[in-house]
């Protein structure tokens, strides 16, 4: 790296730039950044680099980079021949190259393995990548846009204190473009492209230490460096930072192809929604939403609530305030006291004092609706809403088109909604926003054992007590009734199990209709619900442990609940709360209560897979776990290792 | 009625109104519908009614509305003493009286009293009504404003032919307000208030005979005249109209007081989900696309699609692209193809082509999603999504802030969105439209009997055999196994039930175990699943039927499917499809296959309850319905008659 200039400065506030590339017709996407940070009063030295041309665009141009006269601190490499680019921003010693060019990793397998020849370059020549594929880097207070994204022909970029980091390069126009025309500032948009060597780990990172960053919004496809993003999410968190995420791939849940049940529940975006949690790092559903909360998270911390949170309601306009609550109703939110609707009438006294009545009541946050005055008199009702300065979160939905109020709004720093919908999804993020969690100090198992019910045993869980026999005698010391077991079968594909043999003679007469030479053989155990606990190495997160209801109805319904493992008892015990079929066992009606706690200890038992040195156990599944009135037991389970693939 | 208008006349195009309490004070809301008639140039007679003033804003004022010296065809009622003001509404021949005025049901039970007397009096007067707590109306293409609604201080409104009823009347100020700034367009606005008189249902009948309307949209916080609605419903569709409903409540499901497990299912907000389904009324999720969907349904016909459908996606952005998706994938909308994405170099020209080549392939719908040239170069790409003039049905979402393409595409009846959540919702919400119900031809049961089981037995739906037994011998005829119960018990309540006894001497000492003088005897019978299936003659939408996984897991998942009774075979067929759990005896797996059609026949036994005279059944639930490899078996039901209540 150049001499007196560091990743984050090279990156985001370049004293000179080289544009690899650069059109001389103006008309031309290749001719955009030159164009863009021109127009955007970029203080910096511009080079552009065009083998034809000595000048471009009414600026000196030069041959190579490495013709550049003077140290580059950043190259944007926009032409198909990037190779030769970097090999030349190597012999000049640019601190980072970005590469708006593609053919690389989103290009099948060829560009995968042209995209890691290129990598091993840039560290052989010590230029660090952001891209192929990225469409650059725009900081907004530093007047540095350094992008081909079509977003810069506005006239004025708004600057705040919110930056971006996005895998789609377009989405960076977007969410600049609708944050402008509300009044929603930003500090620095990065698009990571396909993130051959800066990832969005490290870039949140890097705006986790930047001091004109507060709020860090990532919209993503996936994750590609969970272990990077998670430091990076703590740095933020003890930095007062927040990070909010909109991620695709939702309704891609269960199509994660995975070989047993346990894979293919913790399909990628559960495993990353458990993940995002444990990180810190808010979640929101709707696209509009990452931009729209940012007021919202800004300066403050994780509420840490136990529960989804309770809110109250000023309004004046009834269907209105009913929209959000109804919203807010199906995440689990609920009024801390009627909506308190003053109706169109209400002046402006009478809605500031109406806040300050809700906002000394006994909530979490505070909803403020306003209907037509919010178009034609923001001095009404949403003057004391701009005004407001208590304690209690607040923000504010305006019913009808009321852009005014919006930018009022922003400029006060109060989070405010254009649709009912995004309003509810910020609340109930932010109300269950949680910080990064420590994981537990647990006891490293001592021994791995490649038996399923041997590893589960060893894990200190109880396990029907079972045994192998052999065929032709299929002797065995287990008592009787007993369940037979082909050992290979799963069980629901194959049939391979015959349940409450009575007596020896039965037991033969089954053992040999089985036609196996060895079979498992398990005493008979009955208990009141049936659970599954799973644990998972997953490539994306890590390990990750999973408990939900057993049988066919796991996968039917989805009611399993998902985390980071390891988890303590106490965490587990939460997981196992959030099961929705385990009502059964909590003292439904007058059904009898299962031993939940023993269900938790199995849970974390498990978990603690993710402890073992160089985490051998890929899979493990424990499935039936028969719940008890007091304790559980194991009867079946599946265990993979890491070599086994 | 005044000679000469009829209801639809009076109420949407008066050609003279008074207005009753009109203040002299142009800031007071009572002066808004004077100022706003004036405003949007209503070309009929405007007559002031205030008992002080000779003069109100330049008018000549007149005590009461009976010394006004012309015929009154719509009298606005702005003041407390409403009953005066009817009383010379009656007088005077006044065919409409819109009611401002509140403290009528919305106040608590005086209120409802005060109204119903209100009522009875416009009866006798022959005045019809709309309100009280009614925001008023305005015809856009009229130029009639007769309401106080604030959103008519807009300098101009847009016309087109799109009409709204709304329960909330601040709602249609938003509504109207918000498709102002889009270029969408609107026919006739009606606040319906309190609905004492004329309701929704009457209304959309006036607009389903409306010229100018051409889709009607609903603002809904519940049903207040299903029956007519229905039949409303009915009339706009042979019109060639359709109805969208956006309503309130959907997380007050399972908040409704109810007696039986039935009537907590059949919670109000499932009834009218399945309501507007028979209905043939689209319902949208999100507010905003209760605006956002009118060109796509403007002109068209219900899908008539099986299932959910498939789309075709063209676009600039893929990341735009993406959201849109990941959303429709969460409603079971697939993709017929791959996204096309064409990237942000794409020309008008390439981007035609590509739309052209997707309305070719085998798909239902396409979607055209747009990037930053949305915003700075609607002549790229959005210039071929407004001309396009396939067959097909397109929506187009603007990922940037694009409201000039926006206002193009509203021009050019394209469907247009804001955001991908809207834009999936409106696609996912036209693709399962349908055509309004028939209600099938089905047999009436000729006996009602008021024993469950005889009655469920009654309808021809197989029960298990069973008997009354007496202390202190227990005599009965039912072959062993066989199971007993209290008589009044509801099992998981009060443990009232001893399963699997065997033989004579051990059911004669559990039978006196259980302290009882009469007990059923029932024989045990085995089967691959619980189902529920229950009756309800809901109070809101009339007889509902309901099949779902029966046990404890009913209530747990809310797995059920709610339609209008009675169903035919073949819906009940659907409705069983469409229960999550029972996937389990679909063929799941290797495990064995229910009889899925003896299920469906039993459903749509049950539903004919809805065909007896006076409907004496108010509640049935078989509950459980043992699912076999051949046949169903009824183990248990509840009735509940209309007198019982």
């Amino acid at each position: 790296m150049a001499p007196g200039v560091n990743l984050a400065e090279a990156l985001f506030s370049p004293r000179t730039v080289a544009l690899v590339g650069a059109s001389g017709d103006a008309a031309k996407t290749t001719a955009r950044p030159q164009r863009y940070l021109k127009k955007h009063g970029y203080a910096g030295k511009v080079f552009p680099v065009n083998p034809t041309r000595n000048e471009v665009l009414g600026e000196r141009a030069y041959r190579r980079v490495c013709d550049v006269p003077e140290p580059v601190d950043h190259a944007y490499i926009l032409i198909e021949n990037v190779e030769e680019a970097l090999e030349d921003c190597g012999r000049h010693g640019v601190a980072v190259a970005s590469i708006f060019s593609g053919g690389f990793a989103d290009a099948g397998e060829a560009g995968m393995q042209r995209q890691a020849r290129l990598l091993a370059r840039a560290r052989a020549l010590g230029v660090r990548l952001l891209g192929p594929n990225s469409m650059g880097v725009i900081n907004v207070p530093g007047r540095i846009a350094l992008s081909v994204n079509a977003v810069l022909e506005m006239d004025t970029l708004p600057a705040g204190t919110t930056s971006i980091v996005s895998q789609s390069g377009t989405m960076l126009g977007t969410l600049l473009s609708r944050g402008a025309a509300r009044g929603l500032g930003f500090a620095t948009l990065a698009s990571v492209g396909n993130e051959a060597d800066i990832g969005v780990g490290e870039l949140v990172e890097l705006l986790a230490g930047d001091p004109g960053t507060r709020v860090i919004a990532l919209f993503l496809e996936t994750v590609r460096d969970a272990e990077r993003l998670a430091a990076a999410a703590r740095k933020a968190h003890a930095g007062g930072k927040a990070i909010v995420a909109y991620k695709l791939g939702r309704s891609a849940l269960g199509e994660a192809a995975a070989r047993s049940h346990t894979g293919a529940l913790a399909g990628t975006d559960a495993a990353l929604d458990a993940y995002f949690r444990d990180c810190g790092i808010v979640r929101v559903d709707m696209l509009e939403t990452l931009l729209e909360i940012a007021p919202l998270l800004t300066g403050r911390r994780p509420s840490g609530l136990q529960k989804a949170g309770r809110v109250m309601v000023v309004t004046t306009t009834g269907g209105g305030a009913a929209s959000v609550v109804d919203r807010l109703g199906l995440r689990g939110v609920e009024l801390a006291a009627p909506i308190m609707d003053l109706t169109m009438a209400a002046s402006g006294q009478d809605y500031g004092s109406a806040l300050a009545k809700a906002a000394q009541s006994d909530c979490d946050a505070l909803v403020a609706c306003v209907g037509s005055s919010a178009q034609f008199h923001p001095e009404l009702a949403v003057k004391p809403i701009v005004q407001f300065a208590g304690p209690k979160p607040l923000v504010a939905c305006f019913m009808p088109q009321a852009d005014r109020s919006l930018a009022l709004a922003a400029a006060a720093g109060i989070a405010a909604f254009r649709t009912p919908e995004a309003c509810a999804d910020a609340l109930a993020a932010f109300l269950s926003w949680r910080s990064p969690r420590t994981s537990p100090a647990l006891p490293v198992p001592t021994s791995t054992h490649s038996n399923p019910l041997e590893l589960v045993a060893g894990l200190g869980s109880q396990v029907a007590q079972w045994a192998i026999t052999e065929a032709p005698e299929f002797r065995h010391a287990i008592p009787y009734p007993v369940a037979i077991k082909r050992l290979e079968a799963h069980k629901t594909e194959k049939g391979g199990v015959i349940l409450g043999i009575g007596e020896r003679a039965e037991f033969v007469k089954k053992a040999e209709s089985l036609a196996a030479e060895r079979l498992l053989v398990q005493k008979m155990e009955s208990g009141l619900a049936e659970a599954i606990v799973g644990y998972r190495d997953d490539p994306v997160v890590g390990p990750l442990i999973l408990v939900g209801v057993g049988g066919v109805m796991t996968e039917i319904y989805r009611d399993y609940v998902l985390r980071l493992a390891p988890v303590s008892e106490e965490e587990a015990g939460d997981m196992v709360e959030q099961v929705k079929g385990f009502a059964a066992i909590r003292g439904y009606r007058n059904l009898p209560r299962g031993d939940v706690r023993a269900l938790a200890r199995a849970v974390s038992a498990l978990s603690r897979l993710a402890l073992v040195k160089g985490r051998p156990v890929r899979e493990a599944e424990v499935n039936p776990l028969l719940v008890k009135a007091d304790g559980v037991v194991a009867l079946d389970a599946l265990v993979v290792q890491r070599d086994a693939a």
